[in-house]
């Protein structure tokens, strides 16, 4: 992160807003000031005594003026009414992301309200199935890739801004437009949060006596915020249903196979999916 | 193992025959001999080197007139081939278990071949998907269960004797029938299995760069053992299919509130799902 952020904004303090409080401190200990934004008190002490902010808000429009980066870390569909409550507010000089895990809707809004010039959007690819602040390391970003979502006049200071800020964090950052994005984001995230939720409710009680370490990891993710996943399923809807068409076509074909039990095209299936995961894992497809 | 176990044979000594002989001989050192029997001189090789067995050969029945114990840890289907090979040369106070992932099937062929009074299911639920005798490991079924089948006719002595087995490689054992570990595993761990495997063959490769935590979780049964998958597929087909419906259901339902933006039903599906994984974790799912 670039000197001149001295005074950092984080709304929303739980396990990411609180994370990247951690990693800045951490960075830069008295050299910046990290103010946070929630709307319980609660919370936003657990973030202070936790050293992940310096101090703390209960409306976006208090910590703004004197603030040279504010960050989004609440879910999506609240982002407009913080938006709407920084604007009147914000330095000239101050900009805006946010660590949303949609980018389409964000992105228009954000735009609108605060300005191709100052905003960009960010969706930093870590998390997990824990929450609060009480979760929250400095480290949670390391080593794992940012996505940033340039509009088509976002100026190039800002992009550079916004790869510096994840970077320091320890990502690797790559960059899309919001509807490519979104696209994306449906298919390697979105659904399998769908999928990981499904089977969670698919066995009875007593069948999972015997789950084992392959249930328990396709079903993590399915304990992940709910405000979070409501938000993202309500604002990437489109894209949603198209990936659990596609999904859906995929498993009435391995439907078809085991019904036909069609031995050579199970196999095939099988050592395809191996083959690619082994790809995957190794980092050797277009990483 | 009670001592008059002196003498094991393990067919197959891939990850699950390798790690029981590595914890066999961990308990027991000496006094237990374990034969290893393998289809590949370099796995038998590796394998002796490995310490999970005492002497390799590529014949169950070479291994088996002077066995106490014999388990079987190949894919299922072969299963058929090497009891013929046992059933004439154990000798008569030997018994017969495997760590199969289907039942109803290999409990039929083994009663048949084997008998009722010396053959017993088992089929501990632990595993990887790495693969081979170079990641066993003597905790691999530390702290995990272990499902047996017996039959009808089971004798009490022979239950005892596999329970007393798994417990004493560290793990829980429940009972069930044969039928009825079918219908649940098809549940819990076959349906995981395709699900992950179909996963993994959705996005396109580009699209993989950002793939973050959960993708790579929700994937990583999809690397298992294709052989071994195969024949689960093909001898546990009516159970698997009747779990594709249930859940395949549950995805239209999940697609249907989506489609609509039904916010509360969204809501409530993610709260429940959320709430059962909690459970599951800890525990207090009929656990």
């Amino acid at each position: 992160m670039a000197r001149h952020h001295q005074h950092v904004t984080i709304i929303g303090v739980g396990l990411l807003g609180g994370s990247i409080g951690l990693a800045l401190k951490a960075l830069h200990g008295r050299d910046v000031h990290v103010a946070g934004v929630g709307r319980s008190l609660d919370s936003l002490n657990a973030a202070i005594k936790a050293g992940a902010i310096d101090s703390a808000h209960l409306d976006a429009a208090e910590a703004a003026p004197s603030t040279d980066l504010v960050i989004l870390a609440t879910p999506v569909c609240t982002f407009e009414h913080h938006l709407r409550r920084l604007a009147p507010v914000l330095k000239k000089s101050a900009w805006v992301t946010d660590v949303g895990s949609t980018k389409l809707a964000v992105v228009k809004t954000a735009n609108r309200l605060i300005g191709q010039d100052r905003f960009i959007g960010s969706h930093p690819m870590a998390g997990s199935d824990v929450r609060g602040v009480a979760n929250a390391s400095a480290d949670l970003f390391a080593a794992a890739t940012c996505i940033i979502t340039p509009s088509s006049k976002t100026p190039p200071t800002l992009r550079r801004r916004a790869s510096g800020l994840w970077k320091s964090l320890g990502m690797k950052t790559i960059e899309m437009s919001p509807a490519r994005h979104d696209q994306v984001v449906a298919r390697i995230s979105h659904l399998p949060h769908l999928l990981s939720a499904a089977l969670m409710l698919l066995p009875k009680d007593d069948d999972l006596a015997a789950a084992a370490g392959g249930f328990k990891d396709m079903t993590r993710i399915s304990g992940g915020d709910v405000e979070m996943w409501r938000d993202i399923l309500l604002t990437n809807k489109q894209n949603i249903l198209a990936a659990l068409d596609a999904y859906e076509k995929r498993l009435r074909e391995t439907r078809r196979i085991i019904a036909a039990a069609d031995v050579s095209a199970i196999e095939r299936n099988l050592i395809k999916a191996q083959l690619r995961r082994r790809l995957f894992v190794n980092g050797n497809l277009n990483r």
